[in-house]
């Protein structure tokens, strides 16, 4: 049985899964900050992407079912107004139908799904049904990528501006609030999770937990690198190139 | 609103999408079969697919629990001991962890599955929850790729005793029984869906089930081919060549 860990070298060992495995580190995001991918491709990435925005809420609803009273559920709850708006302000999914329209593609057919690649369906449905399934930690854990998502905002909206003539600071809207918002929220994650891993083995769910979303989050790249780029293996059924486009 | 097609339009339907999206067609699957592999990439589909084999007989198990009565239940269970075997022979699973140890994998690091892709595990668990939330008819609908597995039987067996040294007719053991079980299997299934799918919409949701399960077959070859086909990209964490071998 391994001890406890006190919460310095805990959150360290958190972030060091970050550096190892968060999805910066992936070809497919390489090539899209570095201005290698066409315009083809990048709609692809809108495409596909979409659909793991769209499940978002989905995904927070299911844990604010699970948290135990009033001010912990309004903590969560801001997560899926950042995401779904509200009367007067765009949510998230709005700004990501706005990208997925300012690089080509037509809104219905992005919504409607139904080019995405399987594989990114089932990275993104074993995430929805790994926060129904597994303890309320591990769900909360599960969120820890966001840890690591300021810097490679900063990166992706200064590459993409700089080396596609087709992107605008407007198309990439969605990305202005979501630093501010993913450091509140993995704050209080990460604050949640060092609290409540109290036994050697509630620490090691929790770094299996943000292990699993990393992998989640690498396996929609890792479709989209086979499926788009050199030589390109598209999936029966899924998106081609002018397919759905406005 | 369309017509319900006649009994043999709708078995041609079914049919169809097999000739379009079944593995079969596969470019990782060419590669297996004519000799294009080596030994340590035979290991890879061997180890993700155990995963793939570990989990039929839960999927089988779930659609157990729905069905109606014990003439069909006699029917489906005959799956689960084909795969999980009894006290005189040993079932599919078993055979399949002998073809893993047989291409050089340690047996134990096969069963623990801590190195298989995460997207093995994303579409094979996918399929899992596809049967315990859909319609009954889907989740038996889900099986029929069952079809048109004796061709491929019967073109891998020949392919890679013909091209791999390292495989013998011992190695593929699992494959002697399947051409028959699947006919039996995916008669019953046929019959069943043709049966029971009496709205056009029911036959709809038939045709799409058979189109997920394809894709979820079709997305475990995709992995293999992005992680261990030239160039190559493996995730973190996932086996690489020379680990968990005898």
């Amino acid at each position: 049985m391994n001890a406890i860990l006190p919460s310095s070298d805990f959150e360290a060992a958190i972030r060091q899964i970050g550096a190892e495995r968060y999805h910066h580190l992936h070809p497919f995001h390489r090539l899209l900050h570095s201005g290698q991918l066409n315009r083809e491709q990048v709609q692809a990435w809108a495409l596909n992407r979409y659909y793991y925005q769209s499940q978002i809420p989905v995904k927070d609803s299911l844990i604010l079912a699970r948290l135990p009273d009033s001010e912990m559920r309004r903590e969560w709850r801001r997560r899926i107004i950042d995401h779904d708006g509200d009367a007067d302000t765009p949510g998230g999914i709005q700004k990501w139908i706005a990208l997925a329209t300012g690089v080509g593609l037509d809104r219905d057919y992005v919504i409607a799904g139904t080019g995405i690649l399987p594989a990114t369906r089932f990275a993104v449905d074993a995430y929805v049904h790994f926060v129904h399934e597994r303890t309320l930690l591990e769900a909360i854990a599960s969120s820890l990528t966001e840890l690591f998502s300021p810097n490679i905002i900063g990166e992706r909206v200064r590459g993409m501006l700089e080396h596609y003539d087709f992107i605008s600071k407007e198309t990439l809207a969605y990305f202005d609030k979501r630093p501010v918002q993913a450091k509140q929220d993995s704050d209080f994650a990460l604050d949640y999770c060092i609290r409540n891993a109290r036994r050697a083995e509630e620490q090691q769910a929790v770094l299996n937990a943000l292990t699993f979303k990393c992998d989640v989050l690498w396996a929609q790249l890792d479709a989209l690198h086979n499926a788009y780029v050199d030589p390109g293996h598209v999936p029966p059924g899924a998106w081609r190139p002018g397919e759905g486009s406005r």
